[in-house]
């Protein structure tokens, strides 16, 4: 690396939609990020990708210099290469396993001293595919919302063996980049992010199957709704700020509404399923999904931008 | 009521905080507002409270004709003369059933040729409190979320004898003065708003008093990762867009891991609550809460703002 730069090295790993987002996060921030991606295909996108996103966030005033920030992004074709002079490793490969125990491995063999993993995994907790390394006290799972470079939170999951002083290292790292830290005592299915919006989905699937109220009115209970303040607000926050006095009098006054609602567990059914997909694709055409995608992620860049405005980033 | 006026007169019931905004609603979208409270020292803040509701909401972009607005805003001592010539009644008085029972019979007596009755209530069902009344099927439940005119989205939630035309003129009414209504087919507990919040609430008070993750950190994971999203998505266009093939592609890849996750219910216990309240105070001392609840309700208005400057008030 070049001896003027100040910051650590940061290696990514696996270079699809979410590496590529985590290169732009770490040289967003000032470090010399080094990607390793075993697809010549995909290795190829990586830049072009980080150079389009850059220029959107230029324009929503995210960043303010685009050029500096694609040249600390190095795309490399040997992992060893991108490992090079990295103090952190961020892994985000295909999420199985198999795929995840193999790059662990290989990563685990090529770790020097000190040197620190975060994988991306969003719901395999790191246990299942470290056991065998033997730096495994050094890896964990620091997982972000798809796309990471747009919202600024990161999940952090420690295994058993994962040492503390490796989740410290994380959090301080996350912060200086800008991604919160959420920071989980140990593994649990779903982490907390997808178990928090899992039992809205939940709850959202058990009362379209019952009638009470169509898809399209269900997404406006949170998109005009709940949503709104939840872009700024978490539900404890939310809570305290809600009765008058705090959330031990709204507590006191609500749980047994609350927790009286808790209906029994509920699937998925497949004709649940079948008409709810019915009744989305009246709403938006499949043709039109990935057109609808870049709208979303064009209105979180923006959205990002207003919060930022605001000072809400932290 | 002056015949100039083209807009058709709105009676406000009761008004506190939630009639009060009720009134800048519809006094915003052109509606002649008509507004009665029994207590002299509410009806007495009506007006002051609107004007610096105004205000803000004029800086922040969201109305252009202060002025104008609360001119259309008269606040009156009898009920009679609020319902003179209104269309349509909001009632917002304190939720309970007694009281509910109360001024749904005083409106019922008053009532005139298809004058139709939209509750605020945010939890008890009109069947609790409209049965004995001779217009019942002319009474339904309105419910906003607070603070209603900084917050687009309105429940309509029938009871089994409100008539299917009252719905659907409440509707049209609601989408015309920018409430987006969220209509329900049934009465059901905690109506659909509470009872995604409320499955919400659940989890993150069963992880908190498992230890997995600090209050702090559990609002940072919606506030930070899931938020922003629901700030102009709900869950069913999330996730269709979250998976190549789209709702149907998502539901079957990982229907199991949420309907897994399902825990069995909960309650809030009283040392999990004494728990929670001392960390928020470490976070927020209680002198601060009216500030932050400022902070939110501004907040709130320029987000909306930021919402309808993206053209996503729809």
């Amino acid at each position: 690396m070049e001896e003027h730069q100040s910051k650590p090295v940061i290696a990514i790993v696996g270079a699809g939609l979410i590496g590529s987002g985590w290169a732009v996060v770490f040289a967003r921030a000032g470090h010399p990020v080094r990607v390793f991606d075993p697809s010549e295909g995909v290795r190829a996108r990586v830049l072009s990708w980080a150079n389009v996103s850059l220029d959107e966030m230029t324009e929503t005033g995210l960043v303010e210099d685009p050029k500096s920030i694609l040249e600390r992004i190095t795309v490399l074709d040997a992992l060893e290469s991108a490992m090079e002079g990295a103090v952190y490793v961020q892994e985000s490969v295909f999420e199985t396993v198999e795929a995840k125990a193999a790059v662990s491995r290989s990563i685990d063999a090529l770790l020097g001293d000190g040197v620190i993993v975060g994988s991306s995994s969003s719901g395999i907790p790191s246990s299942r595919f470290t056991a065998e390394c033997k730096n495994r006290d050094r890896f964990i799972i620091a997982h972000p919302v798809n796309p990471p470079h747009l919202i600024p939170v990161v999940e952090l999951v420690p295994a058993s063996w994962t040492a503390e002083g490796v989740v410290n290292f994380v959090a301080d790292l996350m912060n200086e980049v800008g991604q919160k830290p959420v920071r989980l005592t140990q593994e649990i299915d779903g982490f907390v992010m997808n178990r928090l919006q899992g039992v809205m989905l939940n709850e959202a699937w058990a009362l379209y199957e019952d009638g009470i109220a169509s898809i399209a009115d269900l997404d406006v209970a949170i998109s005009h709704g709940l949503g709104p303040r939840w872009a700024f607000m978490g539900p404890f926050e939310t809570i305290d700020l809600n009765a008058p006095g705090g959330i031990e009098d709204y507590a006191y006054r609500l749980r047994d509404l609350f927790t009286g609602m808790v209906r029994e567990p509920r699937g998925w059914s497949d004709e649940v399923i079948r008409k709810a997909t019915d009744e989305r694709r009246t709403i938006l055409d499949a043709a039109d999904l990935a057109a609808r995608r870049a709208w979303r992620d064009a209105m979180l860049g923006r959205l990002a931008a207003f919060k930022k405005s605001q000072e809400l980033q932290d």
